[in-house]
């Protein structure tokens, strides 16, 4: 099974994406620092540099529909958020979610804000707004979907990965499940192809398949904050993977060599894998494959190496895969 | 027909908004200065105040579906958002988008991108990032979902109604239309009960009802920029209408004393009352009913005097209606 099998197709058509990128730098003025395709957005206010981005968490909610659980959801958006700006040195200032569904059903809506805010609270982020909308004709009964935006800050200077040399090592920091992507086919692999329900216990994991799934995605802030000076590059690793995520911080003259037997990967990726009969390319490009964030150029606490920068063309190199 | 009676009630429990704003103030530090319930949240950076907020545009998207017509979308969220922050005495710096649907048309998403970035460019706003997801299981064929988040910054100090006192004057600027509220129940008037398509044809409104309820949502910022340091309060009119908005930013010893007779409501609302057999009140409540933007204590070119600030409690009164 491939990813786009289970109805979502990462890829677009070039001449498209190259429109928007057009349309899109029509806006830009002096202010703006960063190219489109960076983690974030940068922008020059006075002497102080602001990084925001917006994401959402995918069916993930479909998940948590399916298992009554929506705090976990609260501490997902605002974790990716952080996350995504963290990427480009960027220290987090606030947050606003948006929520619309069918009903605002205050049994999801208060729990998922008690986690967002608890969330917040952790990563030292104001929740200074949001939007709940109630669109009955738009989303089913019962469905809703949930998105967030985040403001931060830039102390010393972007981690914009330009200064990634030959020789420098790339490290890997552990994720806690799938984070917030991939969701729609580990759906269809469970639930469809192998018939499970969400509290079917897996012995291997140890844990009923609906828990492994529903674990909230990690906030590295406390990481790399630490580092933050020192590391060349970040890379979130969201949908896309390692190729298509430490690609946006790659100067066009190294590639990175990813060393996939260097860690171990955890036990949930390889069931899927093994369930859904997933080549391992399209698990390293689908799911982070228990690495949520890679650090280039200087290790941090709790990481592990992982790979290595070499002389190249801009491109993002996975050794040990059975199928490349 | 009442706009409860469509499938969407604006009430929400007492209690389910205290424990949420509880939940809320637990994020605040002593750089939040604003309170729960504005139009944007403020936050002190540096010596700058920053304002944020985020929203979406509706069922406007289901209309627009109907009509095959997508730029004007991009108008709408756009101009929302700076309008919600201008309400604070905010000036837009960037504007970031979300868009989730059942698959990514680029036959919408362009046109959508496109009047985002004009509208952008009007305002003198970056679009300085945005997510697409493709979320097949969360949104049925063809449908999709808009979100967008703007950042601004207040220059002098910020607008927040506090110094608004009896005897001044309130002003209001006109909508173009429906802008981005009440279009379930608008939906469900036309196509339901009048049994149109959006290419009916209406005498009175001299074009068809579809181009009548697609216009875009109007930018106040170039009416109100000029006068920002002299404008006392101003209320965004959104869903909950006057009094959901105005109410905003009264301080309690006062009451906005509207007089609904100083403007012509114009034609499309009150046709939507006659079709939909619609109370006055339920009117004002759900719809802007010609006034987009309400401005407290300083005339703005372009408004009209449309009411009076009086010794109060805080309340909001609609004079001239039929059934109060």
């Amino acid at each position: 099974m491939l990813y786009r099998d289970s109805g979502v197709d990462i890829e677009r058509a070039d001449d498209v994406k190259k429109k928007i990128a057009q349309l899109v730098k029509s806006t830009f003025n002096k202010n703006t620092l960063t190219e489109i395709g960076a983690f974030g957005g940068a922008f020059k206010f006075g002497d102080k540099i602001l990084v925001s981005s917006t994401d959402g968490i995918g069916t993930k909610v479909i998940l948590a529909r399916m298992m009554n659980e929506f705090e976990g959801l609260g501490h997902d958006i605002v974790n990716h958020c952080v996350d995504d700006i963290l990427t480009l040195g960027a220290l987090p200032l606030f947050f606003l979610d948006y929520y619309a569904g069918h009903t605002i059903d205050n049994k999801v809506l208060l729990p998922f804000i008690k986690g967002a805010t608890d969330a917040c609270r952790e990563n030292g982020v104001v929740l200074i707004g949001g939007e709940t909308a109630q669109l009955p004709d738009l989303y089913k009964e019962g469905d809703f979907d949930i998105a967030g935006f985040i403001v931060g800050y830039v102390e010393g200077r972007i981690i914009d990965g330009k200064g990634i040399k030959s020789g420098d090592k790339v490290y890997g920091l552990p994720s806690s499940g799938l984070h917030t992507n991939g969701y729609t086919l580990a759906r269809k692999v469970c639930f469809e192809i192998k018939g499970f329900t969400p509290d079917t216990y897996i012995q291997e994991l140890e844990e009923s398949i609906g828990e492994a799934l529903l674990k909230p995605h990690v906030s590295y802030l406390k990481f790399i904050k630490p580092h933050i000076s020192k590391i060349k590059g970040l890379a979130h690793i969201t949908g896309g993977g390692f190729e298509g995520n430490i690609s946006r911080v790659l100067p066009e003259d190294v590639d990175c060599v990813i060393d996939t037997g260097t860690w171990e990967v955890p036990v949930l990726f390889k069931l899927l894998q093994e369930w859904g009969d997933i080549p391992d390319r399209e698990m390293y490009r689908t799911f982070n494959m228990g690495i949520g964030m890679v650090v280039i150029g200087h290790r941090v606490e709790g990481s592990i190496e992982i790979g290595e920068i070499v002389e190249g063309k801009g491109r993002v190199k996975l050794e040990g895969l059975r199928d490349s």
